[in-house]
């Protein structure tokens, strides 16, 4: 079975191409600048570790997008199918399920009106989620498509961990309340965690800790999310490359006023132009790890900031979990650098947590234990993997 | 030597004498509605436990406020004193020190102009703190006056729990950090809680939990806050009376948009009709008790939303601390709740707090060791008296 997996940003089409039961890459590329003006579209494509191919042309939708990839995917050079038949399913990562979708679905209309209603949650990416469903309905119909939701895994939440303490119509009406964010990360590693460990992972308390561009925490009990750091938006939590995370809501107003923002620009503010870029001008991890050893005191302050804050979350989450047998790093930061997992280990010492220092720092990018045998907590390194989550519910519902 | 503590609000004059060495209340009082139209204001006077004087008259202005108190400090019937000579200092409540004010201050020219500067970041309350050292300046010249700021004990903590992660110059030019509140409150539970157990403050880690119908956790080590929960305002941390705690930041400018706020409005929205108000319709804990007993559901989620923050926070502060030894509850809530006090403590169990809940049941008000002896950490009860710090440093600094 080969299943083709899809992730449409507003303007980028991301595809994946599967040999769905041996877990294997066929193709994969990305269609970008799609409906922009001042300059035409393009597309990457690449067939496993072969050459890749670029072209560019006039691409004004998702739709047009869409029928490149497929024609690039039967086509006899860059092709690896023979016909678009045999594609048996397409997976969707969709950015919001609100609190209609707890689970992947096989997509019925029905859904396709509830992602409708979440585009006011989901503004930048919604409608491009549901633009991508919609192009595979009309150039693929009766090809079976799953939606993945980046919210889901987190819908088994306490409401004492997804309430917020507003007026309640806020919740009620508008649907305000914490979802979470990179659920299928966080289910990916803490499944991959305790299949490592030959462990049941309903036997398990675990943080898994998403540390990336955008970095999120979750905490889960027996394979249950009972919390997470991210909120109603990706915006909570973690200092992230360019947002603030957790911060005085108050200080929101005040800088409305202070720099005669609209609530657009306000947010724009917190999400773009904060978090390490606005602490030191630099959003990517690696440059903050040079301008460190550099001298930079800035790099240095955001770095132990964003060390402490999420050692005060695993603190957190420690008694939310009244213990803790797991802590699992992944994403750009977890997976590749190794300081950030030693200082966040180092502080946590005192609960008993023995890394081996020396392991962690030669490792990056693999599946790993990271701490002692006798620490009382595992520390792990979980390589994320989306799309194979996408993979394997896509070919568990189309298979139902 | 007689030292008047004042804490002057927007539209209130709150006053008590006390013989100081003796740490006596000789005479309180409350001036309310100054400067207010639609009715007289109106002062409520009091001698130690004797019965209550109330009068009401115009009271435009604080000054005005301030010269009726003195007047009663030295009538013949309700007074206490022979002539306003015999009081040898004032201690002002002051809400904000910025980071002008590391400690309590004897009040010079150059302070007050540094109070001034701070009025933008409390802008409620520091106008009318200021009207009150004027006043007395005007009213009582060459008497002593000293400021207490509510801020100043928390300007111990370190860079990586004071900063958010904003643009640079949001600190540096605006001057946007966590301040902390309920210092002086802290200060006095902390080293009240170290005398009690007849043991060092420097040698002790501690979390003063301030919970009233505002709320505020410090994690103090040694004496020394390390962190707090409440930010640039009294906005962050803890779920309220009416103020909202934690949020997450885009929920702002989500809520902004949908109810066209002003960012004036929303910090109104957030501080004066949500927190307990806002899930419930009742601020009070004592309403909210109520209501959970007679079967409200959402008096019920309003308290365990409560309760959880609380313990995250906790969480939290025992990683940054790496470790705890006290845990001192105080304030209204604090002090009066039991309930609180013990679903707080349940929830730590597993860290080896081992609460005395019969003693803790039948305990309100007065200062009391409420764990067993083997509890790892020690669970105090210690009623907050911000005028005896007031009181102790206005004695200290103008016997200096």
């Amino acid at each position: 079975m080969n299943i083709l997996v899809l992730n449409s940003g507003s303007s980028s089409l991301k595809y994946k191409l599967f040999a769905a039961e041996e877990e294997v890459v066929l193709a994969f590329g990305v269609v970008e600048r799609i409906g922009m003006s001042g300059g035409p579209g393009k597309i990457t494509h690449q067939i496993q570790d072969n050459e890749k191919y670029e072209v560019e042309d006039d691409i004004p939708n998702h739709q047009k997008a869409l029928r490149m990839v497929l024609e690039l995917l039967i086509d006899p050079k860059w092709g690896v199918l023979q016909d678009l038949g045999e594609i048996n399913g397409v997976g969707h990562r969709v950015l919001h399920g609100g609190e209609y979708f707890k689970a992947s679905v096989l997509i019925t209309e029905e859904d396709i009106a509830s992602m409708e209603k979440l585009k006011e949650l989901g503004p930048l990416h919604m409608p491009a989620n549901i633009m991508g469903i919609k192009a595979c309905e009309e150039i693929m119909p009766g090809t079976p498509q799953v939606a993945v939701f980046d919210t889901a895994f987190h819908q088994t939440m306490p409401r004492k961990a997804f309430l917020y303490a507003l007026p309640y119509e806020m919740y009620e009406q508008h649907r305000v309340r914490r979802y979470g964010f990179h659920g299928t990360s966080h289910r990916y590693v803490s499944g991959q965690a305790a299949k490592i460990l030959g462990r049941p992972l309903n036997s398990l308390k675990m943080i898994t800790a998403h540390l990336g561009n955008g970095s999120s925490l979750a905490a889960i009990d027996g394979g249950k999310v009972v919390d997470t750091s991210m909120g109603l938006t990706p915006l909570e939590g973690m200092v992230m490359g360019t947002r603030s995370g957790d911060l005085d809501p108050a200080i929101v107003p005040f800088i409305g006023a202070k720099l005669k923002l609209t609530p657009e620009e306000a947010d724009d503010y917190l999400n773009k132009k904060s978090g390490f870029l606005g602490m030191t001008g630099y959003s990517d991890m690696r440059d903050i790890q040079r301008e460190r050893k550099a001298g930079n005191s800035r790099a240095q302050e955001a770095y132990q900031l964003f060390i402490y804050r999420i050692t005060k979350y695993i603190g957190a989450y420690f008694v939310a979990l009244k213990g803790l047998d797991v802590l699992a790093f992944t994403a750009g930061i977890g997976e590749n650098d190794w300081l950030t997992r030693e200082d966040i280990c180092h502080e946590l010492e005192f609960l008993g947590v023995k890394m081996n220092y020396a392991k962690n720092k030669n490792l990056r990018g693999q599946d790993a234990i990271l701490s002692h045998p006798e620490s009382k907590v595992t520390v792990m390194l979980i390589p994320t993997n989306e799309e194979l989550v996408i993979v394997r519910d896509t070919l568990d519902l189309i298979g139902k």
